[in-house]
């Protein structure tokens, strides 16, 4: 019989965050203490190494629900973290566009804004 | 050239409503007057009915959106939906224990236990 | 040089209450002690005796809010103030459909639900 | 019989944001793609061209709205609008205030603020 | 050198449940399968065992947050858990009213009417 | 038998606002009028000059429903209103990371991003 210890949800938190969001994930985490701890042990380590989704599906996910929370600084992350899954900047613009009957346009163009502006760092 | 006229928006989208939703969108709908037909129009009609995105895709982003929103008469129709598109129940659970680094329990647990009262339904 | 009392703006507040709410106003009010005191000394004694806005205009900027908020409880109770005040049903569904583009349909939705049960109590 | 085709409701809508928002609204859609057309069309064209609320009924019911929610881009459009419109900077103001008691004094505060830049701007 | 094991995340998170909010609170996550499971683990065994603030302390931060979110299920949950750890209803009553200013009115009464409900219930 | 004036109110309100926030709280009231009056005899002389609950204990509900809420402007007032009343940055880091089971991860970083920044402006 086998634990997954403190320290395996950690190193399985790490691998699976560089997986899914890149460099710029390592960055918004690493000064965050604690917090971000917890973002790579919980979020990382438990819950997106679940099976069950794709990651694809699960940037999806993630993608519309920033949007409509208005959550501005992690919305630009997970659209980066989104195209580095492998979709494309116009499924984003797809995923943002079906928030617009259950949320309404204000995040929605919030959201907009902010896929342009990562397509043009991404490709400036 | 052609145009979609007003009342093939609004017949584009009751079928696809039909298609998403089965009979319990037409019964949220129908009551709801001008507003129904807003629904049907402009979710359904022009959103829904967008390429880009899979209805499967469309309706992770939709489960997690109502979830983390709280929007508990609406998740349940969309968990419906979601069953209707060919997700299947634990596709759903995945989907719900995706918003929680986002939103926290308490909104996923309202959604789970909604879940669960679908499935029941479902199946007695 | 005189000074509105404390007394003052409680008075002032509860006859305010009583032309915006009616009676249903009070009863919401009277069993939430301080809160309940604040709730007429500081909404209804300082803000809805203000100048500026007619009270229709007022209970359409409340409709609206409450609606996208989901504060169902407290809309029920300001469709009856609007009614009250003046405005017709059909204004307060047009205030309901105004928040669409700004909120999304879900929170409209349950919106015209509850203008749909008080019409049908009023006219019951 | 007439049907009002896509292009009606789209130059309908634009006709609209014109005498809604002024240029700043047409600044604000043009780079949104797909999004800017369902903006000019559903919400201008369908939901902004009904009858049974003026127009500045229908930007108080805005205002208060986008102040709760905390959208400050879309709010700093919308005072721009409700001046346009016909309200004062009073007025607006005094809307504002109205929020406090259902949404507290943080949202209301920024919408202060926001309107005090937008008054200095025009002013300026 | 030891480390935490999941084994022991999850029993230290059961035992901190107990304490938080006796039975109530398993009777809320025992159906919830794997949410459940990230109950006990993450909000239980990681956040509520962390040293820095006493129990009493994170039951009034919670009781604010669960008021001003809307979360009603949840604040029902809090409320006895803040009971529990010994705070008085008069003190539960204070953190709610103090919601206020941040979060308006309609969130507060809500929150009230719960806590006379469970007040009701310890002592019917 | 003795009122408090409405004058009382805002003196009482003014001295505790200086009590809570020190001069930063001043600073974000002075400019706002009617609604500056308000936040002062409101928030400060009714809601927070109430017993029952200490100063400290009213910052710790303040800054939870302030990072839940997103409300980043204030919650950098009332993080510096936080220490003004003898919380120490780690109690404070400590009530961030207590929000994140009921509100998720984004509001709790863009928190804890903001108590790092008040830190270093007063050690700066």
């Amino acid at each position: 019989m086998t634990h997954k210890t403190e320290l395996s949800r950690f190193e399985l938190g790490l691998a699976k965050l560089a997986e899914v969001d890149g460099k710029v994930g390592e960055e918004v985490v690493a000064p965050l203490g604690d917090l971000g701890k917890y973002v790579i042990e919980f979020a990382f380590g438990d819950i997106y190494q679940r099976e069950g989704l794709s990651l694809r599906e699960r940037e999806i996910a993630t993608v519309a629900m920033l949007t409509v929370l208005g959550r501005e600084t992690q919305l630009r992350v997970h659209i980066n973290a989104a195209l580095n899954v492998g979709l494309s900047a116009e499924e984003i613009e797809e995923t943002i566009i079906q928030t617009v009957p259950y949320a309404g346009f204000p995040t929605a163009i919030n959201g907009i804004n902010i896929l342009k502006d990562v397509v043009s760092e991404v490709h400036g």
